[in-house]
């Protein structure tokens, strides 16, 4: 066991410091070599459809085999439209400006060094995350575009089709003369590899975690490396006394039901107790469209066929037809909701009375703050940043949709002639 | 054990509690309001001045009979001179912008919503160090200034003062109508305390180890929280065949001795061996002025009274008058050598050659690079931040010298008219 476990941290040492020297060409490449390099990567997922489809029937297989959810078995499968969109969004990527080299901040300082903070690749770049295979070509290309190594780890139930992506990338990379290490996947180490990414130290720079609260937990309580929590959604919808009554109805069914099963789609919707006319209106919607409410005491008064709500229902990430509902005496009740049992990912407020949305953007501690948005907003491409490589909920480095300048860091430059330090 | 272990975890759990309840009441701040707070903690400090003096000679007392080591006593000592400047730094930080509220980006997206990302206080940092009773003050007020409430674990060497000067602190924002627990003290919690402080998931937003690598080491292999890793400073002068004598024997000197225990002095000199005469003038005014030379063999026929470099020289944070010499053959191998044993804090190029100035800045990966000027520039004072918190040697959330800036996240807003996702 332990022979086996040096070895795999020998191994994740090698793969780490062979991504360390791959990045180096990436470093200094311009925006045209890389959006070149996208466009091959595009053209061979594109062209290689065939075996990553099959490679992709081989884990749906044995995932039904396994007995696998549904849900997960659909998250797994890849089909000609979903590698339509991975090749569109590589090409969409190349589209967009290049971060790296922007000058962050710059001065003359008094001494006459010329002093500036551009900004740079983070380097290297660890994903682990869970039977999603779009997510290794959304990484790989946000990662080439913005100048850093990836190595990705995607779990058992996708390695089959991983492994053929990562192998038609790569093939691509070295097509226009960059280094294959650029891209890696270590799913044959397996748990023990995943373990070995998280605790190296100066291995990868950052480590991002996408998908369930189990994955997420383990890597930030094992990491020893730098991550970005992402993703758990928790999120409320509060309409408030002065809702207007449409906006109300329509916010709240769109952030439930335009796609349940995502981090940005609301969990439950609090309701003044004054605006009860309005919240029969938004809770009846929701029933008719086959949203089991979980209600508080008084909301069981406003509607019939509802389920009684436990303490464990506030804190529920559903990602499915059903949703907490709570009645609230006023906006300090409601904020006092959302800052116990809210992930901080997106909070949503539906009034038309300035002052309660000042309150609530202010006082609200969330990535987002939306007045009178639907929270399905939440997202890299609604936000214009182009590309996304998952939501941060945590406060360092990023918070809310990351995009490529999520991926970088800065780095100073000082030129000056001779000075010293008197 | 258990029992108390559990003991101390609840009571950090309560401390991050209430240091979150205390940053509301910062969160809505005004800029005057926050220097208020700024000058009535200046003010308490000049006016304690007798009573934080008379707990840190028992400090210093109870560190003698211990034999602990001279510099780490004077680390630990504040004399009048020193509370001078920490009451002028609080004074400065009330100068200085108040970063919260900046915005950051902002547009209109296509379907009307106007979109903003906004600054907003990290909320509670949290700050392990040892032996420096000065970083209590500067923490606090660097905190305040950015919004946030701070969580401080100063070490055993100065629990009497950092008792004494926080108690100080809290009774000044007390008599500004702040809360208290704004500034909290975990000393007395002793290393169990500050284990639980690392591993308490949401309690802080950061933590920040300032310290020895034993501390930072510690804090970044065992913490749940978000860390900030500051302060290894192995860095190298490189002296490049082209490089003007004078300004490469003031660059070296000033890098190495104008304060050789912090970490922004050069640990090691570079020198090309085309730069021989160059080279030995040097190597000869460091000597001079009682530097060690550890020296590679071909140094070693450059000058006399040197020790020979071990391979550990090359990876050691001298913090004392002793330097590692190696002569390289050529740019790419002083940049080979940097990349094999750099911190990544701050790297020098001594040169007149304009292409090799730009590929030493694009090439070294470090938080600061410089072309002829003194390592010891690398300091959030000198940078015109007006603050620094420590200097970052990570790439994520901040890089370099840590100012207000730093110490702030952003928030997404959105303020829409019903819009729904289609």
């Amino acid at each position: 066991m332990t022979a086996t476990h040096q070895s795999v941290t020998q191994q994740i040492a090698a793969i780490t410091k062979a991504a360390r020297q791959a990045q180096k060409s990436l470093a200094g490449a311009s925006r045209a070599d890389k959006d070149a390099a996208l466009a091959a990567m595009a053209n061979a997922i594109d062209t290689n459809r065939a075996k990553i489809l099959e490679a992709n029937a081989t884990d749906l297989d044995r995932g039904k085999e396994n007995n696998t959810p549904a849900a997960l078995l659909d998250r797994l499968q890849l089909t000609d439209d979903r590698i339509d969109g991975l090749v569109s969004a590589l090409g969409d990527l190349a589209s967009l400006p290049d971060p790296i080299g922007n000058v962050v901040r710059g001065n003359n300082l008094p001494n006459g060094i010329r002093l500036q903070q551009v900004r740079v690749p983070l380097g290297v770049v660890g994903a682990i995350y869970e039977a999603r295979p779009n997510v290794t070509v959304d990484i790989a290309g946000i990662g080439i575009k913005s100048g850093n190594a990836v190595i990705l780890r995607g779990g058992s139930a996708a390695e089959t089709t991983n492994g053929v992506t990562i192998g038609v990338l790569r093939d691509a990379l070295e097509s226009q003369g960059l280094p294959a290490d650029l891209v890696q996947g270590i799913d044959e180490l397996g748990r023990e590899g995943a373990n070995a990414l998280m605790t190296y130290r100066r291995g990868v720079d950052v480590l991002i975690p996408r998908g369930g609260p189990g994955l997420i937990r383990a890597v930030v309580e094992n990491a020893a490396v730098p991550v970005i929590e992402t993703g758990a959604g928790v999120g409320h919808v509060y309409v408030d006394a002065s809702a207007d009554p449409q906006k109300a109805v329509d916010i709240v069914f769109n952030s439930k039901t335009h796609r349940p099963s995502v981090c940005n789609a609301a969990e439950t919707v609090l309701i003044h107790r004054d605006a009860k006319d309005t919240g029969i209106k938004v809770l009846t919607a929701l029933q008719d469209a086959g949203v089991v409410l979980h209600v508080d005491p008084t909301a069981a008064t406003w509607v019939s066929d509802a389920v009684a709500a436990t303490e464990d229902d506030w804190s529920t990430e559903y990602l499915d037809m059903e949703m907490s509902v709570k009645i609230v005496g006023d906006i300090d009740e409601a904020i006092e909701h959302v800052e116990t049992y809210s992930t901080r990912h997106t909070e949503v407020i539906v009034t038309e009375n300035l002052s309660n949305a000042d309150r609530y953007i202010a006082e609200v501690d969330a990535a987002v703050v939306m007045v009178n948005a639907s929270s399905r907003f939440t997202d890299g491409g609604q936000f214009g940043l182009g590309a996304e490589i998952g939501i941060s909920t945590q406060k360092l480095h990023a918070r809310g949709p990351m995009g490529l300048e999520e991926l970088t860091s800065t780095k100073w430059i000082l030129r000056g002639d001779g000075q010293i330090r008197h």
